[in-house]
């Protein structure tokens, strides 16, 4: 097994993750780095961001050094005691090949992107790089997803079931999952089970928000289209602004009236509803997924800002 | 295996599915239901409810004569055509033991409920019954979720991914899916990954939006005790519905200006941002969860109905 004290970087020159033990670190604040980094002030930066996972050890003044030079840092990844993560280890019910399934999920969508297994170094090295890792069965080998596509998964948390042998990966996917090119390995549907059912290829397991906006989406793809007859609701709202920007406003209020005016709840959600709907027309005319919106609010309050941001906007 | 062209009703005073095929049905449309079905008119009906999944066939007329006689149908499954399910089951890699993953997913808020494993039976009968069925391991059986707890998961859509060996069972759970009462089975959470690393028990995995409702009634809950020193701005907003409608309408007419002036794809996602997190406040000051939202969303565009129902109310 390998070390879990490990860390790693990962870099997009050598499409490797390097070791930190592996890496010559120095006390003289002057000196070059080491070149099996691989790192040139050219790469672009992905992964973590959040200085909580810059310790203070030899790698924080690896990482300052850098940033003083103006480097940026690929990815750098936080040291997890060793202790602690052979504990949690041994809570997992590993099976008798010695592993579990490990599901990994869209952090922002809910997606499940993906299902493979894990055993103990899969975790392990999930768990100390933060990048999805499993165990491949069919070449007895640790994978992590990305390694050849760059579309790795980002974990920000794991989760282990009541059962302790399933194991959650919720992270963010830096582009499509499947080796397809689909945004998920999940796309053939038994189509509603109805009682002509029949598998239906390139319908993505959606849930109920991003099935509206892939129906908005089809919409406005449509509207390049000849149409005769009448326009739906959606397609009139795309084409005039002024229509969903009165609509939009029009359905604020009254979400806001059913507060002011001690409606039930019934009548909250559904105008919760008409705002969600409308709004995401407006985000289909701008281009910009709901995926984009979570991540803005994801960002806001992981650095528990939101309620800071959104009071100094208030204040302002 | 059991015959998968079999219909199923499931009946909450036996706690079993019973096939049709073992229900006497007559032409005769005031003769009384057999007595297998174990039907009283006092039993609760949960389930199926889509007339679409009623057949012309002599379930329909079982069906509908129940209904005028004033009982109601505890579940009344959509017959699967034979020979689509043999072909779809078909398609499936079962492992050397004949089973595939199987994942259900909150069709509404996309979390992960639970995963089991499937067999090609429990495949069979996911499909006929719409209820999320399992393959026990340790019991050697079949098993539907909620067979005793009642906690059905009811099931909307059924996926596989492009390995063919690892199914989602996208559906709406009738309450708690895990044994412990708790949402979901995954709520032991490896606490974000930090340097100090630790199982944190019930913390659900939860994406982005629930993360955030989460914390917004955690707020409210807190609202009770005691408070020295500044509120929160969310504190601020649960206790005055003027200021949260004010700042509901203002945000609103944010997002409508980031159209209509034409401003960049960052700051519209931004403004969606801040209007649904200001939204969700007051749907915590009303009691209203997102699931509940997103639920009237799917019952209106599932049945096409939003862009008819959303043009009705324009109209109108």
């Amino acid at each position: 097994m390998m070390s879990v004290h490990n860390n790693y970087y990962y870099s997009s020159l050598t499409k490797t993750l390097i070791p930190c033990s592996s890496i010559q670190t120095t006390n003289n604040p002057n000196s070059s780095f080491p070149s099996n980094i691989g790192f040139s002030p050219s790469v672009v930066v992905h992964g973590v961001s959040a200085t909580s996972l810059w310790p203070s050890s030899s790698l924080l003044s690896c990482s300052s050094r850098r940033k003083r030079k103006g480097f940026k840092i690929e990815a750098i990844v936080a040291p997890v005691g060793e202790e602690e993560v052979e504990r949690l280890l041994d809570t997992v019910k590993w099976d008798s090949k010695g592993l579990a399934v490990a599901i990994a999920q869209n952090v922002d969508t809910g997606a499940i992107l993906m299902q493979g297994f894990a055993n103990r170094e899969a975790l392990a090295t999930t768990i100390s790089t933060r990048k999805a890792t499993f165990y491949s069965r069919s070449r007895s080998s640790l994978w992590t997803k990305g390694e050849t596509s760059m579309n790795f998964i980002n974990v920000h948390d794991v989760f282990l079931d009541c059962d302790r042998d399933s194991i959650i990966y919720l992270g963010k996917p830096d582009g499509p999952t499947c080796h397809t090119g689909m945004e998920t390995c999940y796309y053939t549907s038994v189509n509603g089970l109805l009682p002509d059912s029949k598998l239906e290829q390139n319908k993505l397991a959606m849930t109920t928000l991003y099935s509206l906006e892939s129906t908005i989406t089809q919409r406005k793809a449509e509207l390049a289209e000849t149409e005769n007859g009448k326009l739906s609701w959606t397609k009139k709202l795309l084409l005039d602004n002024k229509l969903l920007c009165s609509k939009i406003r029009e359905e604020a209020d009254e979400l806001c009236r059913t507060l002011e005016e001690n409606e039930d709840k019934s009548r909250a959600a559904s105008e919760m509803a008409d705002v969600l709907y409308h709004a995401m027309v407006l985000l289909a005319v701008k281009d910009v997924k709901v995926e984009d919106v979570f991540q803005v609010l994801r960002q806001r309050f992981s650095k528990s800002g939101i309620e800071e941001k959104s009071s100094r906007k208030a204040h302002s």
